[in-house]
């Protein structure tokens, strides 16, 4: 009906409403002009059920409020738009207590792709609760001069985005060397996080190089209040550090906080902080952070291009895409 | 033939996927229990078909990374899962280049409900869009002795979550006139936001109730790069003022560290700030910041009862929720 009215044939009309497909913006905007006054919306409740696409794809996430998952969040779901496909946003929780629920549940969505930004959720999991979409996950490898490590090949098919941390956190750990700190301390992320192991292994090994010896530990979750506890007992329970590496912006700034306003010292003259993300926050005068970046727009795309490859090619083996990490000298180090 | 298998009816299978609905909670684990074991779940598509529940609700934002965005977005969505519905996220663009596509494209999901956190979407537009969903918009009414304002009856139906902001605002003023507060700026959010003209217009009635006089107009939207140049611009090309009430709390950032690390001023001594939401960064040391809350929590609730309300009455006219402000003092003004 849209079609005959707008003189258009079906495929120019299907196409008007997937902003993925290629159309001219006039003819695109004539569709969707009659399609307006006739009050037809392609249904893709009845669609889904045709073509088996839902063009939704599902979102695991911890806490949407933390920056760097809002932040990124936020870039995705504008990329994901711009594909033709909305954002179905899952929460899991700390305790665990909804994920069952919560994957049956997600299934019967039917997503066209699912990302999974939590780790307690594992692949063996979905892939036992997932129809067709094949699970995206981030991995953090283990690099070498050879290169970086890649999960069994044995396990359940999901896809990878591999960021690289070592250059990031050489870079940081060479600034900070550089301006004489001695005695390093690593702020922990929440426990078993494998983003925040990667980051003490990668820690551990660059020190080891540059003759530094062992990180002092600090054990943080990747919130604000506890990191700023934990930088308290650091100087007040144990012997203080010079220098703090954090395995997150937020982290950082809980940490620059108990330095100047509990204990009085002075960053980065008394002590050197450097995080991890640079998100938006981190470039506010009060903290001014130091830190190692990820790119997030260029995560997204690695992201978005993860979807679209698979969804071009569903049988095909385990996909990758790879971002890198790099320093970004604020004034926290000096 | 799940409810063959788990000895319970169908309709108990059927209640055992809708977390809304009491069943016995070991009854619901065996009954996911022999789910999972035929692999079975509830199609939402198909069922979306026959009981025109899509069990989705569609949340229009301008930014979800904004951390008041991003926080009540976390909380809305915990709150819906529990409810048995799941968030679909629609961004729109401040350029509005999307708007159109975007509508159109989020009725072919058939949301239960929809939510519009964003101004530039009116109801007559989504009332246009939307097929069974009732809109659900953020109302910021106009408070006299006799109560609150209530939109016209005549144009489309449209329910409403009335924030009542006179309470905060005019505690806020009365502790920074307390503290001697004689010139009063307001750091304004994006043009024509309604939030942030609802606020001016109480702030002003406030002042001029309390012999204060106008406030002095800066320029703000709501994020903190701007607010920190309109800071600095006020005092340098302007003359400055010894209070500044902010439409937002990452706006107060922005003033406080452009009085501190730009303009060498104080705060509280030489300026007093106040800021309006109370996210969570409002507690950290570097801002510790003075601010109007409005209780996440109970505005979540409200959002969840308007929803519940509806679904169980689709034909009823336009249905409310209020929750009010309260000022939270820290240490930015004294």
């Amino acid at each position: 009906m849209v079609a005959r009215s707008a003189n258009v044939s079906r495929v120019a009309v299907s196409r008007a409403f997937n902003p993925h497909t290629s159309l001219k913006p006039e003819k695109r905007a004539l569709i969707l002009k009659v399609a307006e006054e006739l009050n037809y919306t392609p249904d893709r409740a009845a669609r889904a059920l045709v073509s088996g696409r839902s063009h939704l794809v599902g979102v695991i996430v911890p806490d949407v409020c933390s920056p760097w998952e809002s932040q990124e969040i936020d870039a995705l779901t504008t990329a994901l738009q711009n594909e033709g496909f909305a954002t179905l946003l899952f929460k899991t929780r700390t305790d665990l207590s909804m994920d069952a629920t919560l994957l049956t549940y997600m299934k019967g969505f039917n997503p066209d792709a699912v990302i999974a930004f939590v780790e307690n959720v594992k692949p063996t999991i979905l892939a036992g609760v997932l129809d067709r979409a094949v699970p995206i996950y981030v991995h953090y490898p283990r690099e070498t001069e050879a290169g970086f490590d890649r999960p069994d090949a044995d396990g359940p098919l999901y896809d990878r985005l591999n960021v690289l941390q070592y250059a990031g956190i050489e870079q940081a750990v060479a600034l900070m060397q550089g301006y004489g700190a001695k005695r390093l301390a690593y702020l922990t992320g929440v426990y078993r996080s494998g983003a925040s192991t990667a980051r003490e292994d990668t820690l551990r090994k660059v020190m080891a190089d540059r003759g530094l010896g062992e990180p002092i530990m600090v054990v943080g979750d990747f919130t604000y209040d506890t990191a700023y506890a934990a930088t308290v007992d650091l100087f007040r329970v144990g012997d203080g550090a010079d220098a703090v590496f954090a395995a997150n912006d937020v982290g950082a700034f809980g940490v620059i906080d108990a330095l100047r306003h509990e204990l009085k010292l002075r960053v980065p003259e008394d002590v050197k902080v450097v995080g991890f993300d640079d998100i938006e926050q981190s470039h506010w005068k009060s903290y001014n952070l130091t830190t190692v970046k990820i790119d997030l727009d260029e995560r997204v795309r690695a992201l978005v291009r993860l979807i679209l490859r698979r969804l071009s090619k569903p049988s095909a083996g385990a996909l990758e895409e790879t971002v890198q990490t790099r320093l970004v000298v604020r004034g926290t180090v000096g």
